[in-house]
Formats: C-alpha cells, structure tokens, sequence
C-alpha cells in the first residue's frame, strides 16, 4: 500500500474517531469495563468462593456486600474510562433521559445504545473466558448435566426477579423504574454545577455508589439491572453460549418473558428520574437565577457560620 | 386559560421557588431521597435476601455493614441532591442547631421541618410500593396472620429500642443525644471554613460517612434514628398502612410510646453538639483570629515540614 | 461579678484559647470524637448485635470489618474536628514523632499528651454510659457474676494481645512498633507538600483509611492500638469503672502486665516510621530540590503522556 | 573520617539520590509498604481472626472483603508514599507498559523491578516478624508438623490458581492477563490529563480502588497477583523461610511449576491494557485535539445543562 493510500485511510478514520465514531469507542470501551467488574463481581459470590459457589447460590449478606461494592466500583471506573470523550453515559437509560431533558442529541442517541450494548455483550464474553472453568467446575458440583438449566450461572451475566413477585410483571417493573429514577436524579444533581457538583474530577467516584448505594437499597427485588445495556448485552451473550431459553423467551411462562422489563423499566424510570429532579430542584435554581431580587440561596453545603464568634469573648461587655 | 393569566401564574410560582418554598421543594426531595435509600437497604437486610429475612431477622454483622453503608450513602445523595438549593438539612435537628447556633433563620424552621417530615413520608411510601410484595411474602412464611404485629417488617421503616434497655425511656434517650451530638457537632466541624472544612464540594460525601460511623458505633442500641424526620415520617406512614399499634401508642406500654424519643433525643442532641464544638473548637477559631499578636496556629492538616532537609547531606560538615 | 471582672477573665480565658490551651481543648475533643466512635464500634461488635454479643465474643470476619471501618472513620473525624486548630495529632506517638523530626516544639509535647489521655477517658466515659445496659444484660447473660472478670466487656475499651504470643511481651510489643510505623510513616507521606499530599482537605479522609488498613493487616495481633492515648485513657476508665485487676496489674501474670506495651510500642514505633520515611523519601526530595541541574522528577502521579498521539494517525506518513 | 571526606560522600550519596537511585528507594518502600498492608490482610484472614484461622482457610465472603480494602487499601498507601518520587509503579507490569507506551525510559525499567522485587520482600519479612507466632500456633493446631506443606500460611504470602482450573497453565494464565489488562487500562485512564484524571492528588485513593474492583471480581481464581513484585518477592522469601517446595519448582507438578505465571501474565496484560485504552481512548482524545473544526467535545464527566431553565416560566407565554 502506497503511503498516500495509507495516509488518507488513517485519515479517514482519525476524523471519524474524532467525531460520533470516537464517542461509540469511548461507550463501548466504558461499558465493557463496567460489565466487566461487575459480572465478574457476582462470578466471586457465585462460583468463586468455595464457601458460596460449591454448594449453592447463597447471596448473604457477605456475598451481597461483594456485590454492591463490585458494581459500584465498575461504575466508578467505566466512568473514569470514558467520561473524557463520551460523557460516559454508558447506560441507555441516561443516554435517552439527557436526550428528553438534557440536549442531548438525538441523532447521537442510537450510536450510543448501539456501543453500549455491543460493550455490554464484549465484556461478558471476557468474564466468561475468565470464569469458564469455574462454571464448569460448579455445574459439575452441583450435579447439573445441562448448564443451559443453571440459573445460579446465569445470574453471573444478567438478571431475573426475586420469588416473591409471584410471577407479576408490574413487581419488577417498578423496582426497575424506582432505581433507575434514583440512579439518573441523583446523577442529574451530581453533574449541575448550580449545585453541589464535586470538582477535581472527583465526580465518577461519587457517581459509581450511587449505584452502590441502589444495590444495597433496591438490589434483591430484581438485581438492579437500571441500563438496559447492562442486562441485554450479558443476556444475548448468554444466549449464545449455551444457557439458551434461560436468557430468552420460547416457553411462554413468565420468566422467559422477562427479558423486557431490565430495557423497559430502566428507559422510563431514568426519563422520571430526571424530570422529578428538574421540578425539585433545577426550577428552583433557575427561579433563583432569574430572581435576583430575592435573598440569595445559601452557597452550596454551606450555612451561615458567624455564630461561634464572640459570644464569650464579647457578648458579656 | 390565557396566556397571560397562564403567565402570571407561573411568574407567582416562580417566585415561591425563588425563596422558602423552593428550599422546602428541596428539603422534601432531599429527605426522600435518603429515606428511600436508608429504608430501602433495612429492606434488603429484612425481607431481600433470602438468607436472612425469609427466616427471621437476623442483624447479623454482614446485615449491619449493609445497614451502615446504606444509610451512609443515603445521606451523601440526599445532600447532593438538596444541598445547593436549601443547605441540606434534611434534618428537624440540623435545622434548629443551626437555628440556635448559626443564625439559620426562626422563620424557615417550621418549613423546613415540615418539608423534611413529608419528605420521609413520601420516601417511605415509595420504599412499601417496591417492596410491599416482598414484606407480604414475608409475613406469609413467617406464619404472622396480621402484619400489624410484624416488628420486623415494621423495622425496615422506623426504629425501636434494644431489648436490653429494659423497657426504660432514658436508655435509649441517651443514646440518642449522644449519637446526634457527635453528628451534628462533627458537621459543625465540617463546615467551618476556618478549619479543615472539605472542599471541591466533597463535603456531601464525608458528610455522609459520619452517620456511617454512627450506624457502626452508636447504631445498635435505638436504631440510630438521630433525626426527627426520619423516624416520625415512615413511622406515621407504617401506621397508615396497617401497622396501626406497633407504630403509634395505644395499649400504654412502653414501647408503643417510645415515638417520642426519636423526636426529643436527636433535637436536644443536636443542640448539645453544636455547642461542645463551638466551645471546644469554634471559639479558639475565634480567639486566634482575634489575637493576631499570638504566633498562628498551624496550616489546616499539616505540620512542619522542614526536617527532612539536610541531617545527612548537611548536618556533618 | 462587675463587667469589668468579667471581661479581663474572659480575655483571660481568650488568650489560652489562642495560645496551647486552645490546643489543648482540640486534642481533647479530637480523641474524645476518635475513642466515641471507635470504641463505640467495638461495643457494636461485642454487645451490640444479637448475633454475637449475647452468646461469646467473637470477632469473625463481618464483625472484623466493623471495627475496621468504625476506627477508620473515628480517625477521619477525630482529625476532621481537631485539625484546623491543633493540626490534630490525637495520639502521643505522631506528637513525639512530630517533635523529634518534624520540628514540632517540645514545650508543647506534654500538654497535647495530657490532653489526649483526657480526652480517650472521656470518650470512653461516654460509651459507657450509652452501653451501660448492654454490659450489664451481655454478662447477665453470660453468667458472669463479676463484670471485672469480663474480658469481652474489657476488649470495647481497651486492647489485649491474642493468645498466640503465648505470654510473651516481645510478641505484641513488635506488633505495635510495626503498626504505629506504617501509620506515622504514611501520615509523613501524607502531609509532606513535596510528595504527592491530598490537597481539598482530603487529607483527613485518607489518614483515617490509614488506621483502616493497618486494623484489616495488623489488627488481629494486639488490637492495633497503635497510640497510646487510645489504649491508656479507656483503659483506665475500666479500672476505675470497675473491671479493675483485668486493665491494671496486680496479681503478676503477664497479661496484667501488659498496659505497658501499647504505650511503650507506638512511641517507639512512630518515630521509626518517620525516619524510615524522611531516609527512603524525604532525603530524596530534599536531594532533587538541591540538585537543579539533574533531570525533573515526573509531577505527582504522572507520566509522560505523550504516546497515544499520533502512532496511527502519523507514523505511517 | 575528615569533614572533607565526610562532606564527599555525603555529596555523591546526594546526587544518587537525586537520581535513578532516589526512585529506586521510593519504590523499594512504596512496594514494602504494599506488601506490608497487603500480605498482612491476608494473615488476618488465615491466622489473625479465630473464626476462619484456626480451624481452616475459609475464603468467605466476609473474610474477602478483608482481602479486597485491605490490598485497595495497600495499594492507595504504596502509591501516596512514593508517588512524589517515581511515579509510584510499585509494580513491574506498570513499568514495563509505561516504557513501551508511555516514553517511560528503558534505563530504568531494571532499576525500578529491582527495587519493587527488594521492597516486596522486605515487606514479606516484615509481615512474618509480627505473624511467625500466630503462624506456627496455626500450624500447631492444624496438626501440620512440617511448615513446608502448609498451603494456607503459604497463601498468606503469595499466590496460587483455584483447584476449578485443573491444572491447565492457560487458565490462570487469561486470568492474570484479562486482571492486569484491567489495573493498568483504567491507571492509563486516570492519569491522562485530557480525559477525567483525578485532580487535588486524589489520584492515588482511586487508583488503589481499581486493585479492589479486581479483587471482588477477578480475585478468587488466581490470587489477583496482577503484579509481578508481589508475587515473587513474597514467594522467594516464604522460599528462604522455610516453605521450600511449595514456593519453588522440584517435584515437577503443575503447582510447583507455577510461579511464572504471576510474573508473565502481568507483564504481558499490562502491555496489553494500555493498548487497549489507546485505541479506544487515547487515540480518539489525540483525535479531537488535531480535528479543531469539528465540534468539541463534552467537556468531562459533564453535559450540557440547560434544559433545565424556562420550561415552565416561560415556554407558556
């Protein structure tokens, strides 16, 4: 190849990464990280640790601090990883919501969902290069002939919903609206700098136990998928690597069915999230804004500290 | 409706957003949000993991970190969210500390305290919608016909005296103002610029984290409710719900009129607080400043640092 | 008493507040915040959660962690409180370290020790009576007729070595050297300017995870007092509280003799971790510093970060 | 010794240190400081905490999360204690990625393994001074007459693959590549000035955190070495110390054979991680900054916030 040819590919591609291309690397490379933390996180709970994995799927307390911390952490560092190019929205849910209230751009919206998912699926792929031997080993353990049956090891790459919902559909899809509306309202606080949004660069750390703080809140109903990228992505690849009618629909009763709820739940409740907090608190700080008659609001985290002074000092002459 | 009558009316309600009114939008957000992420996580403790609630309740220590990590981070987004708005009391006793000792003003207190209780009812109330199918499941395998009489259940929303208080009031009494002491005087602490107050807006997070050392020190005993709000809001949604006696006095023993602690406690508490750190820190703080002839006291966090410098290369020549 | 009377013993009292006095009441609300919620966790471990407190103590993994934390936190605020004022030392081995290599005035050397002593009492005296009851019901319980003989009781306050030393003193003895070195050694580290020392006032968060990580690494062995002011000040609360022979000597075996050992042990400890710091570091920033000519050492926590440019876009022109 | 012979050595022993010799000291206790906190959590584990030590080597859920802040936490001490000096590798594979990808100088990549193997064995001596006690009791108890053969005093110090990979080189092979393609991959995130990198020295805490996602993720199969230092170092101590075999080749097995593995996974997945980060990020950052007509990107972990304002004030009129 000449180097002319050589030069004008390259070129080609430096303008597309430095255009939307470079955002879906930026989304695809966040999210894998995050999935990669975090499902490897519940292959420690699950079929790491000889005192849960061997013998059963035992989320106790233990196991599920493992999990809490794991995920909030793999958020902590997907962000990190990517929010210098892409914002680092790395969840579908957060993409759609700053579209509805935020500017994103539309026309962005599906190259982002599209390298999330594709994230999503390539770091599932790596924890199962990882963790394969050791599903085996617990299938093999456990006397489970066809792993397509194990949902102890599916529950390593994707979600499904707590017994007690008693097969309803709305049960989980609450759940899911509930943490996604407080995954992206929180998040929507921490990013306005009419706020209290932390500086230095400290924003990711504090953004990734949000999600920390949803797990240990609101994870057990339905495993807290709140991104739709995050349950599709491992789910698909499920599919494919041998777990079948577990991870998709075919059989018609309810779980199959569930595939939509961890897409649907988390698309809606991030949209409310965010818009609950725009009427809470964003109208306000714009009403203050535009109002500058008015009292000026505290400064953020901070109160009026006059009072330690002179009260013994002088207060008595 | 005209456009004008339309006009004016928004003009009145952005003017309410631009004083007290929107800082109790915030308040009642703010205190949602660390009720539906402080309950939530007894939640999981009680009735989400399979582990412990189905069988009994079992604080074990693993349910506890849940407990304290929870609630930590309940308080760090439920700041974030409310801070740049109203100051983030999400506290009754927060708000009249700073009433009494740092010039927040006597008019806002009645506001803000009510905006913080309907806030913890309203977080409440979204904590039973997740998770009413779960406490159902709950009473069910415990054999409990009347959820009224569920303490555990009841334990996910309000709190309750240790047994080994003996049924007396001042038991728990003290330890409520000891832990809100320590909370508030260490916020004193944490927001007084001329010590080593966080900066880069990372109060909120350490913020938080006292009441996680609170929880892990002091937690054991009453709940560590140590806010008014927090208790006495989910409390009076439990006794709407159906806990009926459990939640509110009736029967005249003991516990059913313990709600009044969680209230008295925590307001004297906070108070006590401010004052020990104004006497022991704030005004020194004062008295330096004042007495510029007295040699300065040292830079925030750090020492001297000139020893290092030349013992080997320079002290043997 | 006539105005002028009051006023000159205000002033009076306003100069000790700018001076060491001022000092003083900060290190002794400093530890007093420390040994609150430090011993505190302890009482949650021990008496505080049903699972272990009421039948033996027993320090599994789960309960491991809430001291671990609880103390790391104790730290964060105990310096968060004291730091602006007293540079929050909070403990006589970085007092003594701090005047023998860090040029920290030797007159004041004993008033901080004083305080501090004082102020672990006081502390301690606080937890006792929050968790008065729980002691009491906890050897009601176990059956023990005489609280003095309860060592469980004994540990929430103050330390003991575990029984693998097999008697020794030298065993717990190095323990605490080792111990007291890493934390003075990295608190150097941690507010030497030259290195890479948290700016923000973060810096109080990071020395508290000191002590966490030495309770998670060195904990075990000694109960990582690793300050003297931590051990003695509770310590000899128990002894006037009651528990008497089993925190001070008498009866000659050499567990009654061990008080000595987490006083001795730390002094010694932290002054050789801070010249380990300033022989391995220090001397070398002092070196650069006073070597222009030689090659810059990289910014704090940098490289070159120059290599991601171009290798695509330009090295094949 | 004249002053004047004094005073030259002095001076030649100053230049070293203002040199590669100055960073090799930094890294030498850096990584003792890493090893230090790091192997000591793991005695606690195994020999520290009644529950799990004395009767077997139980890797629960509680004792790992021990292991995960412990090493997190190690991590984020060894790095703030030589960060200032040299950079803070404090681990060979960081070295070498930083030599290949980031102009790091290839003089002192032998230098600095150097010293990280040196200081990760000082930091294993030291750790078997305070824990030899508490070891030889465990074995003692555990009926093991011989040291050598102990497997759990052994996985104190270093590392070794879960029984599920039977045997196979490869397994923990991917395992150690895919874990420390993850460390050095998001280190290359976090110091590179362009993307999200922590500022206010913050850096050091996060980074440590990113070795304690590995650890709740990728930690159970192989020991996440991800560190070639501290593996070997360890390794050849507990070698000197007694463990013989078990340390080091002999017999021929697979285990014996298998100390290569955490010091060629590492390196190789170093290289590999920082790669990756530059073709996903990297290179799409240097991208944006020669492609100034396109539009800008978002700047860091922000997005546009303005859809906030004038919803309702104004878009009725």
């Amino acid at each position: 190849m000449s180097e002319r040819a050589s030069g004008q590919r390259t070129s080609v591609f430096s303008r597309m990464r430095a255009t939307t291309g470079g955002e879906m690397l930026a989304e695809f490379l966040g999210t894998a990280v995050l999935i990669m933390f975090g499902t490897g996180c519940v292959a420690v709970a699950v079929v790491g640790l000889p005192e849960s994995g061997r013998q059963t799927v035992d989320f106790g307390a233990g196991n599920w601090l493992i999990i809490a911390f794991g995920w909030a952490l793999a958020v902590v560092f997907g962000v990190y990883v990517a929010g210098g190019v892409s914002g680092a929205h790395i969840n579908p849910a957060v993409t759609l919501a700053f579209a509805i209230r935020r500017k994103f751009p539309w026309a962005k919206v599906a190259p982002y969902w599209l390298a999330q998912v594709l994230g999503a699926f390539a770091g599932a792929a790596v924890v199962y290069a990882v963790y394969g031997p050791a599903i085996n080993a617990f299938n093999n353990t456990q006397g489970i002939a066809d792993g397509a049956d194990s949902l102890p090891t599916f529950s390593i790459f994707a979600t499904f919903p707590a017994e007690y919902f008693g097969g309803t559909w709305w049960g989980p899809f609450v759940d899911q609206i509930v943490g996604t509306a407080l995954l992206v309202g929180v998040i929507a606080a921490l990013i306005d700098n009419r706020n209290q949004a932390p500086l230095s660069n400290f924003a990711p750390w504090v953004i990734g136990f949000v999600v920390g703080a949803i797990g240990l809140s609101f994870g057990t109903g339905a495993g807290y998928a709140i991104n739709p990228a995050r349950d599709l992505g491992p789910r698909f690849f499920t599919w494919l690597a041998g777990w079948g009618d577990t991870a998709f629909p075919g059989n018609g009763d309810w779980f199959s069915n569930y595939w939509w709820i961890p897409i649907a739940g988390p698309l809606l409740g991030g949209v409310i999230g965010v818009i609950i907090y725009d009427l809470f608190i964003g109208q306000v700080l714009t009403a203050k804004e535009t109002a500058p008659e008015v009292e000026p609001s505290p400064p953020p985290g901070r109160v009026p500290e006059s009072a330690e002074s002179g009260t013994t000092t002088s207060a008595s002459d």
